[in-house]
C-alpha cells in the first residue's frame, strides 16, 4: 500500500477550471485573482475577493471545483501583506456572517415548537442558521497542502488584531471552535524528540522555546543528552510542527537550580539510576491554538511514559519560574504590605538602623546583587515572601496569583520547594528575583490536589513551604 | 523521533482514579460501573450510567481524569448488548440535551442586542448554549484507543434506530455534525491498495464490497492484478479502515461487460498500453458516515493519479449498474407507458400477433432468458428504454431517477454508452435486466456537465445515447 | 531523507551503452543479446553469451557499464528455458574457472617464500588466483533489481542439476560461499507475521509451508489468531521473501496433538495466561540457501522474544513429526529386530496364538486403523518403539537416526514426550504412524544438552522417555 | 508485521552461558574476560583473550553460544585502549592464521589431481584451507549490535597500523575482502539528504566533509537549500552512517567559483529553471572502507536521479580542486621546466627586467596575493600551467598526475574548464593556487572518455582547455 500525495492535486484541478470565474461573475468581470495588489488597495481588489469567496461557497462545478477555488483564495491570502490580510479578514467577517432574518425566523420556530421533538428539530435548524457561511469558507481552506497550519496561523493573526479590531471577534470565535474540534486531544500524537530528530524540527524548537532560551546547536544537543528527554504533541496533518513541548532532566533528588541543569559541561547522569524527573520547561508552540490546552495531558502522558521506560524514577517535579513574583514584590513593598521578622531585619540592616524593607528593595535593585555573598541575607526573607506569593489567591476566583502556579495547581500538583538563586539569567533575575519553585506531581494525589485547588479553593503545598509562612 | 502509543495510557490513568466515583455520587452509591447488566435491566443500571455520564462532563480531578472516565463509559457501552445500547443512547439524548431556559434567555439576548458587535456576541453565546452537553460527551469518547471508529460505529447504530426511535434524531444530528468536521476531505489520505496490502484489510474489502461480490481470495487477487487498480480513502485515526474504495480496470476501449472484466482466466492487459480506465465499482465502507460524501473527490483524485502514472490513458469511464431500471420498467409497463417501434414489435412477436409489450415483459421474466439467443430481439427495445430511463428526471428537482446516475452526473460525467447483457449475475439481471451504462469523465467538461445537470437541470449524454431516444 | 530506488537505474544506463558490444567483440559480431534462442540452440548463441560474460568481467566503459552489462546478461538468463539455463551455467563453469598456470605459479611462490611475511603475501596472492572469474560474475548479478533473489534461485537450480552434472559442483560451491557471506545471521531481520502482513507474503507462506499444509485462507487466519505466533527471518535485500519461518501455539501444558492445534473451531486461549509455547512447524523457504542454516538462531530468538512479550510462558517445546519412524519400523520388523513384551504380545494377539509382530505390522497397514478403537493395543508398543527409534544413533557419528531429532538435539533441546495418535493426517500416518514427539528447550540446559549430544554422543531425553526403553 | 530488534538478544544469551568458559579452559583458568586490563599489560591478559578467541571458533554449546562469545570478545575489544587494541589485533593475526601443513598438503593434492573434477575439488579444498580462522572470527563480530560498523572501524585502525606493523597486512587483507563482499554496490541505498534529515546525521556530514569545510549549522542549512542537493550511499546495517556523499548546486551555466556557491547571502536559484548541476564536493566518510570504491556509482546515480527530477537540467559538471597543483608548480619551477610566453613574461615583470618565473613564484608566495588587482597578470600563465598539469600523465601508467583528475577521468568525464581565483580559501590557495576545474559528465560520451583515458591513455579535454596548451 502506498500513500498518494494530494499536495498538487488541487493545483492541477485548478488549471482545469476553465471559465469558472467568468461564469459566476459574468463575462464583464472576467478578472484575474492573481492580479490583485498586495494590500488590496486597487479599486476592484476587494470586489474580486468577495466574488471568489462567494464562488467558494457556491456549488458551481461541484465540490472539487469549490475546494480548488478555496485553494486559490488561500494562495491569494498568503500573497497579501499585513494590511491586505487584515482587509481580507474583515471582508470575510462582514460579508459572510449569519443571516439575521433567518436567525430570527429560526428563533421564532424554537419558541413555537409544539412538542419536544419539534423543539429539537427547531433547535437543530437554529444551530445551522447561526453557523455563519464564513465558517464553511474556513473549513474549505483545509484543502490547501498545509491547510491546518494555514488556519492555525490565520487564527494567530486574528488574535493579534483583536484589540484594535474587535469586530473580528466573531470570525476568531468561529475559527477557534473549528480548531478546538480538530485539535481534540484524541487526535494528537505524542513523540519523543532526540538528537536524531530532523534538523528542521530542532530548529523550530529553538525558535519556539519560551522559558529558557536555547543559545546554540551545542546547547540543543546537550538538552537532548542521554539523561534528558524532550516530548511534544503533534497533529497528524501538521507533522512537522510541534504543538507543545516539554523538556525533562533525569537527576538524583529534586533539582534546585536551572543553571546547573543547562550547564553543557556538567557530567551526564546515568538515566537508569536517576530517581527524579524534572520538567524544567514547557512551551506552547502555536499562538494560533491559544486557549486550546494540551499541557495537562502532555505532563501526565510524559510521566506515564517515563515511569514505564525508567522504573527507577520515583519523583516527578517541575523546576518552574515565578514570572510575576518580582513585580508583585515591588507592589507589596509600595503598599507597605511587606513585614519582616526581627532576624531578617537585623540581617538586612547588618547592625545599622534603618528601613529593612527599603534595604531589601535596594539590594535587589543593585545590578549583580546575586553575585555578592553579602546578599545571602536576602535568602530568608525572599524565600518566605515567595511562599507567601505562591499561596496567594485572587479574592473571588481562588485563582493563584502566579500564572504558572495556576497551570500546575490545576493539573493537580502541589508547591513542593522554593529555591534561592535558582535562575540567575537576566530574565530569571528580572521576573523572579532569581527564585524558582518545584511543583510535585504525585500520581496518587493528583485528583485530590486538583479538587483542593479547584473545588475548595486552596493551594496544596508541602509542609516545608507551608511552615515558611507560619513562621 | 518515535511515536508513543496512547492506547493504554488512559487505562492506567483509570486505575489511578481512587474514589473518584464515590466522591461524585456519594459514599452510599459507591457502585461499580463494571457490574451493570448487559441490557441495563437491573434497577440501578441506568442511574449508575447517568452518574458516570455526569461525571464525564464534570471537571473532577481535571481533564485527564474526565477523559479516563469517558473511556470507562465507552468500554461499558461496548460491553452492552443491542437493547442495552439503545437504552444508553436514549439516556444520553434525554438527559444531556440543551437547557431550554438558557436557550430562551440567550435568544432574548440576541433579539435585544444593542449593536452589531453585541448581536454577534449574543449569537456566539446562543450557539454555545444550543450545543447540548451530550456533544461534549461524544467528543470525549475520542480518547478511546479506537475512538473515531467507536463513534462512526455508534452513528451507524443510531441511524439504524432512527425509524423506530425518532427521538434519537437529535443525538444522531450532533454526531453527524461532529463526524462531518473530523472527516473533512482535507484530513483523508488516498492510498493505493495492492496484493501487498495487509490481509486483514483485503478481508475487509471483501466484506464491504457492495457492487460486485468478491467470491474468494483468488477473485480478490485477480482484481489486484497488474492491469487493475484499487484506491481507498483513509482517516489518519482509522488507518485500518477504508472509508470508500474504488476498483479500476485498465483496458483498451470502453469496457461493455463486467463479467469479462472479472473473469479470472482473462489475459492481463499491459497497463502501459491501456488507453482507458474503467471504474467498475465504488463502495462506501462505513454506514456510520452516511451523508458525508467522498465519492466525487475519490474519483477525481484517482483520475488525476492514474493520468500521471500512466500517460497513455486517454479515457476515464465507469461501468455502472442501473439499480432501479428493472423496477421502473415494470412500473412503466403496468402504466401502459411503454411504446415500442414497429420493428421492435415485429421482432418481439416473431411474426405472430399479440401484445409486444407483454411479450417483452414475459421474455424478461423467464429465468435464463439471457442465455437464449432468441432473446436478442430484446436488445434494441431494452437499450432504448434504458436510455429513456437514464435521461428521465424527477419532475421538480431535476434529479435523475437512477441513484447511481445522480451520483455520477452530479460529479460532472455524462451518460456515454448503454451496454446489453453487460452484467448477467443474478443481481445484475434482477435489478438492471443485465444492462449496464458507462459514464464518461472528461476533465475539460466536468464543470460544464455538472452545471448542465445541477444548474440547467438536464442530463448530459453522448449523441449516440441521445439518438436512441429520438428514434 | 528519502530513499531513491535503483531498480531502473541500470536499465537506463544500459540504454546509454552505445556500441559497447561491438567495440568488444568486433564489428563483424555486432549481434544482439536479445536475439538468442530460449534453449541456446542456435549456432552463435553460446558464443554471444560467452562474449557478454567476458564483457562483464572487462573494464570497458567503467564499473557502472560493467554492471549494466551484467544486468543485461541476467535478464537474458531469466528469458532462457530450463535447457538454456543449464547450458548457460555450464558455460560459466567451464569458461570462467581459475587459471591453472597462474595457480601453479602462485603455489610455487608460497612454497618458496623466504619469510613469514613473504609467505603471507604469497598465500593472499594464491587465494586471489584460486578465486575463479565466474565468482566475480556471480557477484555482479547483485546489481539486478532483485539480484539477491536471482542468485538464491540460481543456486536452487544448480543444486537440482548437481547429480546429473557433477561438473557444476565448482560454481555451486562458489555461489554457496558467496551466499554464506551475504546471509550471515548478523544481516537477517526477525519479523513477527500477523494477519496484518501483506497478502502476497501470506500467500508465499502457504506455498512454502513444508510440515503441516495450510489448506485455505481461513486456515491461515486461524494460525495467526491471538493465541498463535509466526516469526520469520528476512534479508534486507529480499524483504518480501521469508528465509525460514516458525509457527507457535500458545497453550496450557505441552500439546500432544497437532490436529487439535490446527482445529479452526477450537476456542482461543488467552495468550497472557498460556504457560507453554509449542513450536509446531519450521520450514525453510529458500532451497537456494540449502546448507546455510538459520534454524537454531530462529528458535532461540523467538523463545527470547516470547519470554519478554509474555512473562507467563514457562515452557518452550516443539510438537514434531518423526519423518523416518514408519520406514525404520518396517525395516526393523523385516530384520526381526522388534521384540515385544508379554503384555504387548497378549494384547496384540487378543488372546489368539500367532506372531504378534506380524499382527502389529498388519494392524498398522490397514487403512483407517487409527479410527478403530480396537487398535488402542498399538499404543504401548508403538510408543516404546518410537522412544527406541529416537534414542538410536548412527554407529560412528553419533548422529540421531531421525533428521528432525538431529536438528533439535543439535540445538540443545531434549526428547521430552512421545505422543500417540498425534498427527492423523495422511502424511502423519504414512511417515510417523501418527506419532509425534515434543522436544523441550530449557534455557539453562541448552548448552549442556548440546554438549551431551555433540560432545559425548548421547541423546538427552526425559526420564519418562528413557524409562520407556528400560521396561 | 513488525521487526524485532536483535540488539540485546545476544546479551541475554550471554548471561545464560553458565560455565561455558570454565568448561573450555579448565577450572584452573576460570578467569573473567571483564577483568583484563585496558592495555593488556597484565600477565594473563593475552592468554585469556586467546582462549576466548579459541572458544569463539569452537562449537561448544552450538552456534548461538559461539556468537554470544564473539559478542563478549567484541565488547572486550571496545573496552581496550589503543595499545591494547593493537596487541589484540596482533594476537588474532599470529594465532589464527592458516595452517601451513594443511596448506602444503592441499597444494600437493591440487598438483596430483587425476582429472578436471578432482582438480576442481582439490582447489576448492585449498581455498578453504587458505582461509585463516581469524576470518571466521571477524565474521562472527557481525553479531554485535553495530557489528558492521565495528568491523569498518576495526579496519580503519588496522590501516593506520600497517606502516609500523606490516605483519598486520594479512588480517587487514582478510577484513578488506570481507567488507568488499558485504559492501557490494548492490546492497547500498542511495538517499537524498535534506534539512529534514536527523540532526545527528547532519552533524556527521559536518565532521566527514573533506573538501570544503562546513563552518556552522547555518552554513549546513544553506548547503541544503532549495537549489542544492545532497546524496549519500548507506548500507542497510549501518543506517545512520553515510558511506560517501556528494553536494550539488543547481545553477545556470557552469559555475566557476566555489566561494559564490557557498555564499550564505546569495539568492536562491529556482531549481526548476536551473540548467546545470554542479558537483562541488564528494567525500568518503569511512576510512575503514578505503579501496572499496563507490564514487563512480554515486555520481552516475545522482545524475540519473536529478535528470528525472528536474528535466530542465542539461549539463552535469563538477567544480573540483587540484590538490597537487601548487606543489607540482613549485617543483616544475625548481627544475626549470616552466616556460612563459613573451606576453606573460612582459606582464609579470611589469616592464622591468628580471626572471619572470621567479616573479611568478614570488607573487604567488605573497600572502593575500589574490586580493591584489595587480596580480591579474597571473591569470594567463596560471591557467595555462594548470591545463598543462591536468593533461600530464605518469610515464608508464598513463595515470593523471592529479588524484581528483584521475578519479573523474576514470569515471568518464572530461576536463572542461579551468577557473581562476575560484577557491580563495586558505586551503584552496595553498593546494591549488586558488584554481579550480570543471569536469563535464556527458552521458553519451562517458564510455568513450573512459576508454580514451583507460584504454588509449589520453586525457579527454574540451578544445578550449586543449588550446591553452597549444598556445
Amino acid at each position: 500500500m502506498s500513500d498518494i500525495k494530494s499536495t498538487s492535486f488541487l493545483d492541477r484541478a485548478l488549471r482545469n477550471l476553465k471559465g469558472a470565474w467568468g461564469k459566476i461573475a459574468g463575462p464583464q468581470k472576467d478578472h484575474d485573482l492573481w492580479a490583485i495588489s498586495a494590500d488590496l488597495s486597487e479599486d476592484d481588489d476587494e470586489i474580486r475577493l468577495k466574488d471568489q469567496m462567494q464562488a467558494c461557497l457556491g456549488d458551481y462545478g461541484g465540490e472539487v471545483s469549490a475546494r480548488a477555488r478555496a485553494a486559490a483564495l488561500g494562495h491569494a491570502y498568503l500573497a497579501l501583506n499585513a494590511a491586505g490580510r487584515l482587509k481580507f479578514l474583515k471582508l470575510m467577517t462582514e460579508s459572510f456572517g449569519s443571516d439575521p432574518v433567518a436567525v430570527e425566523q429560526a428563533m421564532e420556530d424554537v419558541l413555537h415548537a409544539k412538542d419536544l421533538s419539534g423543539r429539537q428539530m427547531a433547535e437543530t435548524k437554529l444551530r445551522h442558521v447561526l453557523e455563519p457561511p464564513r465558517t464553511r469558507l474556513l473549513t474549505q481552506f483545509n484543502a490547501l497542502p498545509d491547510g491546518v497550519k494555514f488556519l492555525v496561523d490565520m487564527r494567530s493573526e486574528l488574535v493579534g488584531h483583536l484589540k484594535a479590531n474587535p469586530e473580528l471577534k466573531g470570525i476568531e470565535d468561529d475559527l477557534k471552535s473549528l480548531l478546538n474540534s480538530w485539535f481534540d486531544i484524541g487526535f494528537l500524537e505524542l513523540r519523543r524528540i532526540t538528537w536524531n530528530a530532523p534538523a528542521a524540527l530542532l530548529e523550530k524548537l529553538m525558535v519556539y522555546e519560551a522559558v529558557h532560551e536555547i543559545s546554540s546547536w551545542d546547547d540543543m544537543k546537550n538538552r537532548l543528552g542521554a539523561d534528558r528527554r524532550c516530548f511534544a504533541f503533534f497533529h497528524p496533518r501538521m507533522p512537522d510542527e510541534p504543538l507543545i513541548f516539554v523538556w525533562v532532566a533525569l537527576v538524583e533528588g529534586i533539582a534546585a537550580n536551572v543553571g546547573e541543569l543547562l550547564d553543557e559541561k556538567a557530567p551526564e547522569q546515568d538515566p537508569e539510576t536517576a530517581d527524579t524527573a524534572i520538567f524544567y520547561s514547557i512551551s506552547n508552540a502555536q499562538p494560533g491554538l491559544r486557549g486550546i490546552s494540551f499541557g495537562d495531558f502532555l505532563i501526565k502522558r510524559v510521566v506515564d511514559s517515563l515511569r514505564r521506560e525508567l522504573p527507577a524514577l520515583k519523583k516527578f517535579a517541575t523546576l518552574s519560574p515565578l514570572p510575576g513574583f518580582r513585580k508583585w514584590l515591588s507592589g507589596q513593598i509600595k503598599l507597605g504590605e511587606v513585614v519582616l521578622t526581627d532576624d531578617e531585619t537585623k540581617a538586612l540592616l547588618a547592625g545599622d538602623e534603618g528601613d529593612a524593607v527599603a534595604a531589601l528593595e535596594s539590594r535587589l535593585s543593585t545590578p549583580g546583587w546575586h553575585e555578592d555573598d553579602g546578599n545571602s541575607v536576602l535568602k530568608m526573607p525572599l524565600t518566605r515572601l515567595c511562599a507567601q506569593y505562591l499561596l496567594s489567591q485572587l479574592p473571588n476566583s481562588g485563582t493563584a496569583l502566579d500564572s504558572v502556579a495556576h497551570f500546575h495547581l490545576t493539573n493537580g500538583s502541589r508547591v513542593e520547594q522554593i529555591n534561592w538563586l535558582a535562575d540567575t539569567s537576566n530574565k530569571g533575575l528580572e521576573q523572579s528575583a532569581g527564585m524558582m519553585v518545584n511543583y510535585l506531581y504525585e500520581l496518587e494525589n493528583i485528583e485530590a490536589n486538583h479538587e483542593t485547588y479547584r473545588g475548595a479553593g486552596t493551594v496544596s503545598a508541602s509542609s516545608a513551604v507551608r511552615n515558611l509562612i507560619k513562621s
